[in-house]
């Protein structure tokens, strides 16, 4: 079976930074792309999960246009972001997931988000971190 | 020019991880590697720096030998080892950066070193962070 590689995404700069990665090393080992959107659902407006479901399914269809082999998942059943990266990982045996990271400046406080720090101690698979350009 | 994937080598298991890993790259990207081993010095007996140049020696020998472009630099300049990587990436225009995480057990406390934080959080290009198996 081709590698699977799985990209957490939140529509942010990072997120597609993520994903743009992520692409790449799909391409790279001719693979398929595993895109997860999790949020804990409750305390987002309205407006703003459709915007964000919009943005998922443009991606999807954009990445599918463009060859890939690409499967969505969008979880709203409140889990941390974290939990439901690594359980879709898990499950599809991934070779890698890639995450965004905040840039920092050089002096800026030096504090990684607890998803990130948790998804890079204990994912069973590499992981990529990205920021954006 | 070729892709340049730097890795921080240590000897133990997760810099062994690491440096496969890093392995593993080049040979996808046709890129060519760049192992950066960094030590404060002082804090070292004879014994140690010199079993660790040899781990060093024999593992750029052995790299070598299966036709992967290498270079190694090792510094005892008194610099953070993440100083030292990220100064090698930035001057290398790397193209990535393979990086050594101690796995943490489910039920163990999340906490990630300094010098990892450091270079996920400041890089400027996408690092790896593997675990060893």
């Amino acid at each position: 079976m081709s590698d699977s590689v799985v990209v957490g995404w939140i529509d942010t700069a990072e997120g597609q930074a993520a994903v743009e990665a992520a692409v790449e090393e799909v391409r790279r080992r001719k693979g398929r792309l595993v895109i997860v959107h999790s949020s804990r659902g409750g305390d987002e407006d309205a407006a703003t999960v459709v915007r964000t479901r919009d943005a998922l399914a443009e991606l999807e269809a954009r990445l599918g246009a463009e060859g890939l082999e690409v499967t969505v998942r969008d979880y709203v059943r409140g889990n941390d972001p974290a939990e439901d990266l690594m359980d879709v990982a898990e499950k599809d045996g991934a070779a890698l997931i890639v995450i965004g990271l905040r840039r920092r400046s050089p002096v800026g406080k030096l504090l990684m988000g607890s998803n990130a720090q948790e998804i890079l101690l204990r994912a069973e698979c590499p992981v990529l971190a990205v920021k954006a350009k």
